[in-house]
């Protein structure tokens, strides 16, 4: 928790929140001791779910990657290390996404076959819910890592949206079949082929406004243009929230109309908040990793406790794996 | 007007609400005359103002742009050769925009010192419009074209937005100086020369929801990214009238608070709807050219006429120039 934009208290706040809901789970805070123990005295039913272990060194925000393997003794590192030594199920961080993704490569380790791992999110649309990968694990763009996204969202659509054969699109500036760079034809190539096999249902090229009409159940993209795309996306709804409130602050009628319209209007915005839904799955790995936008309120907090329960109780880490193996057999056949 | 995926009904009613507002525009079709003629019949105030080029050939949307060369009787060459021949002062396309890219380059040129045009379109925000440019005109990542970009930028905001010294973010995945690409570094160590002697005001990197929040004037990117940008902001923007129109729906009560509230909420709803906004300034070009998007209704089509117009009477074009010369010859001293 140290080294994250989040503030203790939401953290606390959120994780309370989520333990009223999912009884079983138990926390243990990697972070300054002393500052816990004070905050947690305002959260008494947090408190017997909770072991702190005290680390005094943390990943900043800034610290370049090349920097971040540098110390042993970063809560970040520790929280890691407490899930290959089996004290931990899964790790939630707020902090800096490259050291994460980093830490975890080099520690928790990929899945078989699978060079990088990605950050999946569950993005709201107009039919439902897609899986949206990379959200910004790996900025470099490369067919092999597109291939892997395309494997890894399959089986995430497949095991959380309970789709059977989930269609696949990658994310291109239009539909033709020679538009795109040479990376994103390289890999549409080979998904055509895997498509043709039957191993995986792959629709073609997707564009930016196909992720919210939800032309596909999975939307593949490296992780530069993911995380701008989903960033995007956020400052977009906040603007629409933010002129809704002033319309409706606008005159007596509106406000009169707004009161009216209340309930439907909260689920909306609870719907589509992007507060709650910032979390992101690094998925592809041995254990579970779960990424929190650095400025989450205690929902986003809470929200992305509940996804791991959920995500933990479902086993769904051991689906993947079983899925992304049983596919990979299936290519090398 | 052959090839678009506009039809020409939505074009003829758009041009027609707009001359009602310019009353000084004329306008030259180029497409098949007898489908114009027939369908002008319809529209008695425009029908004055059109001149018809009756054109056989066309580039339609799949076609490549090695292919686009190839024909000197397309509606879309003829078009920009008009502008060449002075016969019009601006295009309005509703095509494929790589030709309309490519045969612009090729026929219009760009100003002198900028290697390419750019797409650019003016974004509302938190604190009222900023430019973002490349929305998909050069979909390669290269340093040179990022910063002609953000001069390019520069220059519309200053004209457009009348911001005496616009500030210039480049989109990336982080703020942090070790963020992102090669080519990206590249640029913002280029523009941060430019800043320090005072050519521009160059803010360093801002990310996808900064461009909602109006951090900077002007934002610079790349046109893959661009492009899936603003797609994504038109899919969520979609997303949300239409969870708010379901709200709306969902009682008796929500639809009398949407009747009490429905001025300020159809203001909203103007200001941010996707095809309104939907129209692109291709800029660096010797000439003005437009591109709107190919599903264009009627009203982006006269949303693109009146700034089409209003960048003509304003000579913005020729200030453009003026101002990229000025600052290429402060950038050379």
């Amino acid at each position: 928790m140290l080294g994250s934009e989040t503030k203790t208290h939401e953290i606390l706040k959120g994780l309370q929140q989520s333990l009223l809901r999912n009884i079983n789970l138990k926390f243990i805070l990697f972070g300054n001791k002393k500052i816990i123990t004070k905050q947690l005295s305002k959260f008494k039913k947090l408190n017997s779910a909770v072991d702190i272990v005290n680390c005094i060194d943390f990943i900043s925000m800034n610290d370049k990657p090349s920097e971040i393997l540098k110390s042993k003794t970063s809560s970040m590192y520790q929280a890691i290390n407490s899930v290959n030594d089996k004290i931990s199920d899964a790790v939630l961080s707020f902090g800096n996404t490259g050291a994460l993704m980093s830490l975890a490569l080099l520690n928790i380790k990929t899945l078989p076959e699978i060079k990088r791992p990605s950050i999946a999110s569950i993005w709201p649309n107009m039919n439902g819910e897609s899986i949206v990968l990379d959200l910004g694990a790996n900025t470099k763009l490369n067919s092999r890592y597109l291939i892997d996204n395309a494997i890894l969202g399959s089986s995430l659509a497949s095991i959380l949206l309970k789709i059977e054969r989930p269609s696949i699109g990658i994310l291109n500036v239009g539909s033709e079949d020679y538009k795109g760079n040479e990376e994103i034809k390289i890999a549409s190539d080979k998904l055509k082929t895997y498509g043709k096999s039957g191993i995986i249902d792959f629709f073609g090229y997707v564009e930016g406004n196909d992720i919210s009409l939800g032309k596909t159940n999975v939307v593949v993209t490296d992780g530069f243009t993911g995380n701008i795309a989903l960033k995007t996306a956020e400052g977009t709804a906040k603007l629409f929230q933010d002129h809704l409130n002033q319309a409706y602050r606008s005159s007596i009628f509106s406000k009169l109309g707004y009161f009216l319209s209340s309930i439907p209007l909260k689920s909306v915005k609870e719907r589509l908040d992007p507060r709650v839904h910032n979390c992101g799955i690094l998925t592809g790995l041995n254990a579970l990793v779960v990424k929190c936008h650095g400025q989450s309120e205690y929902r986003g907090v809470s929200y992305a406790s509940d996804i791991i329960y959920s995500l933990l109780y479902n086993s769904v880490n051991e689906k993947i794996k079983k899925y992304v193996i049983e596919m990979q057999d299936k290519i090398n056949i």
